[in-house]
């Protein structure tokens, strides 16, 4: 695959990790992000730009100064917590089509965006296929379903080709601690007390990496629309906790039920990913249980 | 009614007509345009603005300027022929979406915003209420969607009441010359040859004064989420034109089938305009009949 390929986000928690498997796939990798510099762990082939996306100016600037011919767009307002509710989707909307409109202007060619499971209707029957019924219960949800209907059509007025990866659930190293796998790993890593729901919601969950990966072949195949990203299968909340507190060898530890429960909180998220598989020809490679021991690890690394 | 009202798009065809029934609703009236200056027959009442609304800095000045109580969003990229499928559809999304955000910053507490038919899928069975399958056949249509759906959001978030008023068909003095029914006048007035297709799609015609006069009351109202604005009769286009040739004492200029049909163009697009009459109160004024020889004769001023 030759090409030159723009990521947006590229400091972000999938960002950093999809520069070594689109350098991996023969493209020249730029990667822009809003901090001063590249990650520490940013591979040396790749050029870095800091560039602030809802800056209209510089993110023009940026565009038609890297040319690219494919663009993998990442950024968005990810704050743990709030950006389920938060006025700033609405600025993400906004710099995210005129960050595919000016894209498209400057010669590029396929752009792959970053889509969320919150755009379909939690209570759709599971799995949920690209075609499940969208009905977003979140801001955030209706903020990425309004501005995948937007992209589709400005790509389509634009001969840009285009996909949409839905995000599911995601954890690995370098994840927010105050997300649900990053607080429990790190208590347990940190040998605290590890409280929890009685965690009986089945969620679909992925492996930073294999999510990064599955992006970046998303990015070199032609997939159209929307393609989910995942793992395809369900498991529960508590059976995470404990595979991470048997990885951190302290099942003590762990006090499940100890948090209440989330009202309303729907009781099963998983994805259908024969799109991801058949047409994108991407499987996950990280197993749960060798994943979640990973992120022990990686916490119990950044706690010495 | 008291209050400040914000009207965007007001040396439009829809929003110069609505100044004054909101004059008379008793609000004070502030205008915002891309001209250099107000329209001449602007009411002296209204406080005009110059601004593009597409400079994020010159719309935040003018929303925190006025201070408005209440918003009336019409403004939006509207070159004849050419919207359906133009970029400029994208910056209207975002401009929309920033527009509202910041008038709810600056403490605004009701906003109206122009939606249009097009939101509907045009093969939903007629009438088209508020609750029909949104499936919109155009760029223009998805971008007003996709702006309703995360501005729903955002009023939802910060308090805002907000209705979203959707545009059927529209008619009258000073529309653009390249528009269905204003080529037509135009042609009987100045005694040319008037060609129309053969006209047999039904169509929900209001006239432009109860277009505007029906986002007065829908701003004064409490009216939320979607509201129809249209009459709620469906006539076919060569009653429109026959109707023009009747006012305009020259039937022998229409030459009726003399322009082809547009391929796919959907049999009949008309209102359930209950929510308009029942929950905003209000009743269109203006007859077909009425209205259409009004506008041959406007045209006929034009042309002496």
């Amino acid at each position: 695959m030759s090409g030159r390929v723009l990521v947006t986000g590229a400091s972000g928690f999938v960002g950093r990790r999809a520069l070594e498997p689109l350098l991996a796939s023969g493209f020249e990798v730029h990667a822009a992000g809003r901090g001063t510099g590249a990650p520490a762990d940013t591979p040396g082939d790749v050029t870095w730009h800091r560039a602030d996306l809802l800056d209209a100016a510089a993110r023009r600037a940026l565009v038609e100064g890297v040319g690219a011919s494919h663009l993998l767009h990442l950024a968005w307002y990810a704050e743990p917590g709030l950006f389920w509710a938060a006025r700033e989707n609405a600025d993400w909307v906004a710099a995210t089509i005129g960050l595919l409109d000016e894209f498209a202007q400057s010669g590029g060619t396929r752009a792959t965006l970053a889509g969320t499971c919150a755009e379909y209707g939690w209570s759709a029957p599971q799995p949920l296929a690209e075609d499940s019924a969208l009905e977003p219960a979140t801001y955030y949800g209706a903020c990425k379903d309004a501005t995948r209907r937007v992209c589709e059509g400005l790509a389509q007025l634009a001969g840009l080709s285009l996909a949409w990866g839905r995000i599911f659930f995601l954890y690995g190293p370098r994840e927010d601690e105050r997300r649900l796998v990053a607080s429990v790993a790190r208590a347990l890593a940190a040998g605290e007390r590890a409280p929890t729901s009685k965690g009986l919601q089945r969620r679909d969950f992925l492996h930073v990496d294999d999510v990064a990966g599955a992006f970046a072949a998303i990015v070199r195949s032609d997939a159209g629309g929307p393609v989910n990203v995942a793992s395809g299968e369900a498991v529960t909340v508590r059976a995470i906790a404990e595979l991470l507190a048997d990885a951190a060898g302290r099942p003590d530890l762990l006090d499940v039920g100890a948090l209440p429960d989330r009202p309303g909180d729907p009781p099963e998220i998983v994805a259908d990913v024969a799109r991801l598989r058949d047409e994108v020809g991407f499987t996950p490679r990280i197993g749960l249980e060798q994943g979640l021991a990973q992120t022990v690890d990686w916490w119990r690394s950044q706690l010495r």
